[in-house]
């Protein structure tokens, strides 16, 4: 399994991803599920992955192959708008599950990836997109301005809890923390490293990037702090009737 | 969808569960899910119940008349352990859901019922276990006391934060609720009324009952206070190195 989301707040955009991936319960390992790529520099695009693996890899694969391919009919340079740019994304991942549909359904396994794809183009709007595995796509809503992917349930309450569109970047990036954070707690198949990107509006370009783990400082107070804060709201929780 | 749960701590049981039924998006309803049975004085169980309203009625029924029957084979009163109402339990689900598998399949729909039976018989533990669909059963784990059923994800991360055998019985209460609250802010499905009883230890009755909506004053003040101790804990995250 794999949990990654992004959030779309006024200042910019936040993506985030944990790394693991595995075959069942075999065969885990670490992969990186944040992918960029050299484009002009009129765009920034970033695409986060999850579900099969092989499927992901090749979709990615393709966009690179596209984006050196003179004769290549649409490609992420080429793309209008970012809407444009999902879209593509969705005919090149509907067709990389097709060509290996018959044989995974064989022996069981989905070749289903489910993807977001985030960024902006000189003169557009930033914008984030969840593309099914069907092709289609959706934006963030815009009052609760967030995408997930993966394992998404244990890490939803705090982000609907804290992100708005006035949500400051360095706040949305710490509630993304706290969501993937809680995920990890609960699910095994979603694990550290996890990578964080921080987008400022209309920069066109990556301002800050994060890889934690355990060994990383930051990560460790986060999670104390984390911790006794979440404590000490449930102590500050009003008694029962009988108790007082 | 349902989500209900049980929490066994040392002190005592809790039960809680919200209380809204549906078809599909359709004839929204409100049921407790929480059943008591009158039984012997020397015992206390309570069910909770998740899946196909049909099943875990007409199971709750059978229950009923199973302890009215003189020739019943076997009835929550005559049951030597916990574990074996469970047995029962699990059996008579089976039975039930296997008697409209066939006619529920055909229409696409699922008969399958989960259900969570705790209490205590005198003289013994206190127990609590979660009876699957396929009749069989588990207890909960021993260092994370709690069981969840229906929609269970949302509301798990704070429970594995607070939970332990030693956590008093009130707190396990509040903690329940939190869990609720979570899942309620997520899942349309799952809505209020929150049904949530208290049970001590070697008590054999049941000691507090709550029944909790938007306009019970306590939950109100419960809601406003675990906001904002949320946003207090959030507030105090670490910044990153470049806010500094």
């Amino acid at each position: 399994m794999t949990y990654c989301l992004a959030i779309k707040v006024n200042e910019g955009l936040v993506f985030a991803s944990d790394s693991r991936t595995h075959a069942g319960v075999d065969y885990a390992n670490v992969y990186s599920k944040v992918h960029r790529f050299r484009l002009h520099d009129d765009r920034l695009i970033v695409l986060l992955g999850a579900g099969s693996l092989a499927t992901t890899q090749a979709v990615v694969n393709q966009l690179e192959q596209d984006l050196m391919d003179p004769g290549a009919c649409q490609n992420l340079n080429a793309a209008r708008t970012l809407f444009d740019a999902a879209s593509y994304l969705g005919a090149v991942s509907v067709r990389e599950q097709g060509r290996h549909w018959e044989a995974m359904q064989r022996s069981g396994f989905s070749a289903e990836a489910t993807f977001i794809l985030g960024g902006q183009i000189r003169g557009q709007a930033q914008e984030a997109y969840l593309i099914y595995p069907q092709g289609n796509c959706i934006t963030a809503p815009p009052l609760t301005p967030f995408l997930q992917i993966g394992e998404s349930k244990y890490g939803k309450p705090i982000l609907s809890r804290i992100i708005e569109p006035s949500t400051p970047l360095e706040d949305a990036a710490r509630c993304a923390l706290v969501s993937l954070d809680s995920t990890m707690k609960s699910n095994i198949s979603v694990g550290l490293p996890v990578d964080l990107l921080l987008y400022r509006r209309d920069s066109l370009i990556i301002e800050q990037t994060l890889n934690l783990d355990l060994a990383s400082p930051y990560y460790a107070e986060f999670q104390q702090r984390w911790s006794s804060g979440i404590r000490a709201a449930f102590d500050h929780l009003p008694r029962f009737e009988w108790e007082c």
